[in-house]
């Protein structure tokens, strides 16, 4: 049985472990599972991830979820090149140290601005929350300093000279801010910088997979201008 | 130079990691941070971790955050005992999975009670916030019966047969609930048999590092009985 990854294209953690597949020639079997549909809460995919969350892999019998580790398993298997989980020891704690604090960080507050901003209006029908809004963007703020002057700092990716799983992981969540039309990093050219590289060693596929991100950009520039 | 931990036993993650040494004899030097002297915000660990947090380890002038990540650096650098983070890597898989979710699950829900019921009325001299307390309770609900479910299932240990780094991460999280008398599992008895496992393979230094836990409980019974 092939290996096959269960998605949504509007899910972060999703889209990085696509990319990483897509950037590392490694085969699978496309399993779009859409939330807004409803399907990561149907029985056939509670039986693969009975958190219902997305990406999940199945690797013949072997299921797994958690975008970080589905990563490192396909590193494993796959024997995909070093600079993304490297194997000399130093290296490889920099990126388990990033990836560790991800989670409760840049993936937390990211979403709670994304969820403030685009998702909770959208499903509610109502008015952004201003002032969450603002608790969630004082929080974000936190997280950016940290991750420029204690991750990134004068390098070129955030654990050092070449891309690794840490920054495959962080990319996409600042992404989907962009979807309100908002600049991720208002006060952080270096993190800008960053973003450019990082999406450039991701090419083309990394466009591809965030077109609907790019939409909601144009739809809201859009609305915001008829509008005014 | 020798290796350094710098901890502050109060905190869960440090205790991961001391456990981690003590039971696998890696010596290393104490470095105690005490957070409640603001040790965690003096130049000197600002050098060593930037954010302030302990645990964060020193090996000669490598210096690493991020308890996951130095639990996997030691594994790495003294060839611990397979069963602590398997070479297998479906195995591996798991553990990975499992701490990939602990930050923002286990480790944000049970600081969360924490930090309601314990803390934040120590440091600002106030009543608990009940409506607040429920809230975070019921938050933690879900994680209890995701780890019990989905993790956990019939197996003795979070990842299997054996205690790995996935185990040794989670139960401290569930003492600190112990600090105000709770009962970490009220209605599921896998867990409380699973806590006890583990603790009996990290003795005698469990009880040692959980010394002030303890008192802070039994400190709590005395309050409770006297204002009876």
């Amino acid at each position: 049985m092939a290996l096959s990854i269960h998605y949504d294209i509007m899910s972060q953690p999703s889209r990085s472990v696509l990319l990483f597949c897509e950037v590392n020639n490694i085969s699978y079997e496309k399993e779009i599972t859409t939330i807004s549909s409803g399907d990561n809460q149907a029985d056939e995919f509670k039986a693969i991830n009975p958190m219902g969350r997305v990406p999940a892999m199945k690797d013949g019998d072997f299921t797994l979820t958690e975008s970080e580790a589905i990563l490192k398993y396909l590193v494993n298997k796959y024997k995909t090149p070093d600079h993304w989980y490297p194997s000399d020891p130093l290296k490889k704690a920099k990126v388990d140290e990033y990836l560790a604090w991800h989670h409760a960080n840049t993936r937390t507050h990211c979403i709670r601005v994304f969820w403030t901003e685009v998702l909770i209006p959208k499903m509610k029908g109502r008015d952004v929350d201003q002032k969450k809004l603002a608790e969630a963007l004082q929080l974000l703020d936190g997280t950016l300093s940290l991750l420029e002057n204690m991750f990134l700092k004068d390098q070129p990716f955030l654990c050092g000279d070449d891309i690794t799983l840490a920054d495959l992981m962080a990319v996409p969540e600042f992404m989907q801010l962009t979807a309100a039309a908002r600049n991720p990093f208002p006060n952080q050219p270096k993190l800008t910088a960053w973003l450019e590289r990082v999406k450039s060693r991701l090419q083309p596929k990394f466009d591809e997979f965030h077109t609907p991100i790019y939409k909601m950009k144009q739809k809201r520039l859009k609305d915001t201008k008829a509008n005014l």
